[in-house]
């Protein structure tokens, strides 16, 4: 059975390219006893995947090494198993990595219940819905009737963050790029309002919509609308970082903050990582899967064919350009 | 009874000066039923009176007025009463301003128990002591073992949650900006280390001390301290944020921060003001009278004389040159 993977081969100081990578083509020999093989189906493409790749830096997770695969979170169906662990058919969802097939152990890697879609595992129930649960919930503790903000609001987490604090009872109000994508938080998601940061003056739109400030801010991007939510946050406001996706590739945004909005209004920032939260995974499941299937969480894809398109594809996250949850797909379900 | 009183003339842009300030000279005229006649012995020059000048900026407690006494703690004694809440020779401590002599109403300042000297209500059981208390022990929630750093750790609000840090069993480096005052730290102050930020490498420094990173921060002045410490926080430490001087004057530190590191070390950054816990105050009393009687807070004052020179006195704050927690002597006690 023949195998492709992608092993890193050197660290980017800028953007993700093909050149980072090394093609592994390789037979995979027998399965060992106590393994199964696993088909990879989907692999999910993450921002905090270039965090990764970059030397270490007292991250939360250690750096891929030169010469690993690369990590990736993905979903799969098992093909064939010598585990008691594991059953031919079983889906599976976990961090394969970039590779077509993967040998592994129980422990290794999560069977899930089956579904109407096994793409639930990419969104709702993937990281997407995960990190937007534990950042916006857990971290957050969002009251009923406070006014929230989410930057990167069409993006595959801030839209179920977004979704999440309708749900709970909030005011919500998204930050996007485009005008397609703030008719579909405003339209099809039940955002109440939508700013376009290209074409808003945000800091206007935020006073609006907001006039005693923002209580709660779910960020996932920095710069500008960071910044204009940073300034209109009310007294107490929590700002809960999930992301700063415009500073990943090793941009730092030359505008300074004026720090002191930290004190004068007594704010909380908050920093958070999928991984800080693993005991409470059940709980998330459980709340996600209930709010799912009450239709109130939903959530797009962007699918790509091929598994060696991923390092290029890696750049619609940074450019704003990809229309959903972007996944590569691997093979067919 | 002559008094002389400064009132807010117009708002400064940059540092403060005698220029931004009326002198008041004026009668008391007889008392009024139902209230008492304090004479100030001191007032306290504070870094957050020179944001209570500022325009309005959705602050944490309104602006002075113009027109209005400027707004300034202090201690005082009461020399008559025609109020059942003040007896002549009660201590009181409270907000009387830049004032000479005040009428006051009962509630309008507190009446404190008589010590031995009056000043430590300008100290550890001042303004300073309170604000270094919540900050550190309400708002950062220290566990022994821990490692401290403190910013302007000489001044009077750092001296104090260093020193308190110390008394809940945690490891403390303060930067400070003398010789003198790194010595003050170690030697007197019972401080771990200290690192003075005009001559030492701060980064270097902090890692050769918190080689694990540091769990707790308490900020006090930002600029180039800051960073060092932001750059130098362990995984899910907590920056508190008492005061960022360097910016209050108007300037804005131009170096950037890296944002990210936020969420890499999913950090917290909390800021606070002193009245958001009037309610813990009884407590806070307490706590720190305890650890006053115990010998394991000490601080020293840096005495002014003549309530006129206080607009420009008030510059020490900013520069450094003070030697101790910066008060004005209107009269003898």
């Amino acid at each position: 059975m023949q195998n492709l993977r992608l092993t890193l081969k050197s660290r980017p100081e800028g953007k993700l390219g093909s050149e980072h990578f090394d093609r592994v083509e390789e037979d995979m020999g027998p399965l060992a006893d106590g393994k199964a093989r696993v088909r990879v189906v989907y692999v999910s493409l993450d921002p905090a995947m270039r965090g990764w790749v970059s030397p270490d830096t007292k991250s939360y997770i250690p750096p891929v090494q030169l010469g690993e695969t690369m990590r990736s979170l993905g979903v799969g169906i098992v093909e064939e198993s010598k585990s008691d662990g594991y059953k031919v058919g079983d889906w599976v969802s976990g961090t394969p990595g970039w590779t077509k097939y993967v040998d592994v152990a129980p422990g290794e890697i999560s069977v899930v219940p089956q579904m109407d879609r096994i793409e639930h595992y990419m969104g709702v129930l993937g990281l997407p819905g995960v990190t937007a649960y534990q950042g916006l919930v857990i971290e957050g503790q969002p009251k009923e009737g406070e006014t929230l903000c989410v930057t990167g609001a069409a993006g595959s987490v801030g839209s179920l963050a977004g979704q999440i604090g309708k749900a709970l009872g909030l005011r919500v109000i998204g930050i996007a790029g485009t005008q397609e994508k703030c008719d579909w938080l405003t339209k099809e998601l039940g955002f109440d309002a939508a700013l376009n940061y290209k074409t808003d003056d945000l800091s206007k739109g935020l006073a609006e919509f907001a006039p005693d400030g923002i209580n709660l801010h779910f960020e996932n991007v920095g710069g500008a609308p960071f910044k204009a939510a940073f300034r209109n946050m009310a007294a107490h406001g929590r700002m809960i970082f999930c992301g700063f996706i415009s500073a990943y590739n090793g941009d730092i945004d030359p505008d300074p903050l004026d720090m002191t909005t930290i004190i004068r209004r007594r704010l909380m920032l908050k920093g958070f990582t999928m991984p800080d939260h693993y005991a409470s995974y059940p709980m998330l499941f459980s709340e996600l899967g209930k709010l799912m299937m009450q239709g109130k969480l939903k959530y797009r894809l962007h699918v790509e064919e091929g598994l060696e398109n991923a390092p290029v594809v890696f750049n619609k996250l940074f450019d704003g350009s990809n229309t959903g949850k972007l996944v590569v797909k691997v093979s067919d379900l």
